[in-house]
């Protein structure tokens, strides 16, 4: 083994491509123990949206002793700034190397990019994933470098229902697949892209005004483990109502724990209410959607395939696109990236 | 003593008219431990607004054995039907009394009902001190009438720095006022009254839903003495800066935990939001304001007279009268009811 990895190790230059997935959490990440190591102050559980992706090829160039290292990162077609993210998950996979190496990344998606889809999550994801492939680390590795990009893209390395176990440290801090994507193949996702004209605030810099400020949020975290559980169990026996009220719960006070923030913080707007009192008035008879919101106002609406025409329906028909709404997608839910060939 | 009340018993028909203003908590009641007895799960402490009033003529007449008891009430004009709020306070008094009375009350504003304003805490004051002066009553039973009316209502019997405590059954539930109102005179409210087309959940109703369902309602439970203690301190001291984020702190866990209620209850509207960000933006260089919202999109900023036409003019120049909002009025703070001659 360790012979095949030097040999690997003495070629010049490599290739891959992969596909990554985003996730949604059915229990939100939502505030930081570290910054440093991404350690947050509580465990998520998540599910992967098949429909989007982000198709990432890297090139890995070896560097010669003296010669400069210059990684380049591009996102659908467009150069972004390295910011300290990518520079943190590149040093820490050189630091794993015995020589060094510059990485060049090209990542395209099938979906709008800074519109609160989590498609940081799926770019980390297939960073993360490629360099693994390209270097055979560790799936631990692979982990840990995908969290130092996007916390939430550690959750998109493995697939089927995933828990981020916070841990107390880098190396505790990890993920686990509960139940592949085919255990309950029947769940979909259908996801309204809000028209939003505000800016919201990002994701980090609300993470860390919640968690220096709110004091409700204690008691959230008080409660995670109990509800971690609930999804689980709830998963585990296809029991879609207790999944459903569970996943709106927590999407509720992950905001009502923004809300109690200060100065107080608002993701949801007027038609991320109008969804919400959707979903529950779609409910009315039976509970056959769930409803979650992420750092955005957009609205991820967990169903079954046996209601998902009706939904989509009900809500292109409810929400006019162009006005309060950009787009509707469907998708199944659950799979982790693949090499593409 | 008892002889002077016999001999007012005897009187075939009183007449009064009283002044109550309504209050705006800086601390929120929200949820009760009894329906039936009024009582909250947490302390709650407040102001009058002086500039809003319910004037109310209350007029008791000595019903013989026998008659019919027929109680009437009119708001601005207007005949109310009686539910069972007015039945329970007609009901509680003359249990008291040594023979029966109907009693006919009729009540103008000077600011609009049913928007939000604590009409009905203003008005059941009234209607308490009313007939608490009538009959002699004793300053707890007052303050029990007008709670039996409207749980705020008992704080707008006292003046100046109002706490109700919650108590743990009807004798113990009881308000006190820590400071009279001339121990900070320099006290103002700029009250925003916000147009407002979506028509909300009654406080009543949730108050029930949160109290059932929001797990974040315990925490917030559990700092109510320090978090009333702390108000106390800082009105002790004249210390706007510390009041204020006191303030604007306990509206936004209020509202957290209507959001973590289930299904969530949304009172803030998109321009309450605006008006939290111009409060926060308005404190930037130093703390001078503190919005404070009920169960409504209204907005009630502390200030102190020193800002209050700067906040005033920014306020009417940045939200058009019309379009976002429809009144901002000014009020000093902290009245009792008086008797009107």
């Amino acid at each position: 083994m360790i012979e095949s990895k030097r040999q690997k190790l003495d070629e010049e230059e490599r290739k891959i491509t992969v596909i990554a997935h985003p996730n949604i959490a059915l229990i939100k990440y939502w505030g930081k123990a570290s910054e440093a190591e991404m350690i947050p102050l509580n465990d998520s559980i998540s599910l992967a949206v098949n429909y989007f992706h982000a198709k990432t090829t890297l090139i890995a160039r070896k560097v010669e002793k003296g010669e400069e290292i210059g990684d380049t990162v591009s996102i659908n077609g467009k150069d972004v700034g390295l910011n300290s993210r990518f520079h943190r998950v590149f040093k820490s996979v050189r630091d794993k190397l015995d020589c060094q190496w510059s990485f060049t990344v090209s990542s395209s998606t099938n979906f709008p990019v800074a519109a609160g889809l989590a498609s940081s999550a799926a770019g980390f994801a297939a960073i993360a994933f490629a360099l693994g492939k390209t270097f055979d680390l560790p799936e631990h590795d692979i982990v840990r470098l995908a969290r130092y990009g996007s916390g939430s893209a550690s959750r998109s390395v493995l697939s089927g229902l995933v828990q981020w176990k916070k841990g107390n440290d880098k190396t505790e801090s990890h993920v686990v697949s509960h139940f592949s994507a085919d255990h309950w193949p029947e769940l979909r996702l259908v996801i309204i892209v809000v028209k939003d004209e505000e800016k919201a605030l990002s994701s980090k810099e609300g993470m860390e005004r919640t968690a220096k400020t709110s004091e409700l949020l204690q008691d959230r975290i008080r409660r995670n483990q109990e509800r971690i559980n609930l999804i689980i169990s709830a998963f585990s026996s296809h029991d879609f109502p207790s999944l459903a009220e569970l996943i709106m719960r927590d999407s509720n006070e992950m905001h009502a724990v923004c809300l109690d923030s200060y100065p107080p913080i608002q993701y949801l707007n007027a038609t991320s209410w109008s969804i919400i009192n959707f979903v529950h008035s779609f409910n009315k008879e039976s509970v056959r959607a769930a409803y979650t919101f992420d750092a955005g106002p957009n609205a991820c609406i967990f169903t079954l395939k046996e209601h998902v025409n009706e939904l989509y329906d009900r809500v292109t028909s409810t929400f006019s696109k162009g006005k309060e709404v950009k787009d509707v997608y469907i998708s199944e839910l659950g799979q982790g990236p693949q090499i593409d060939n």
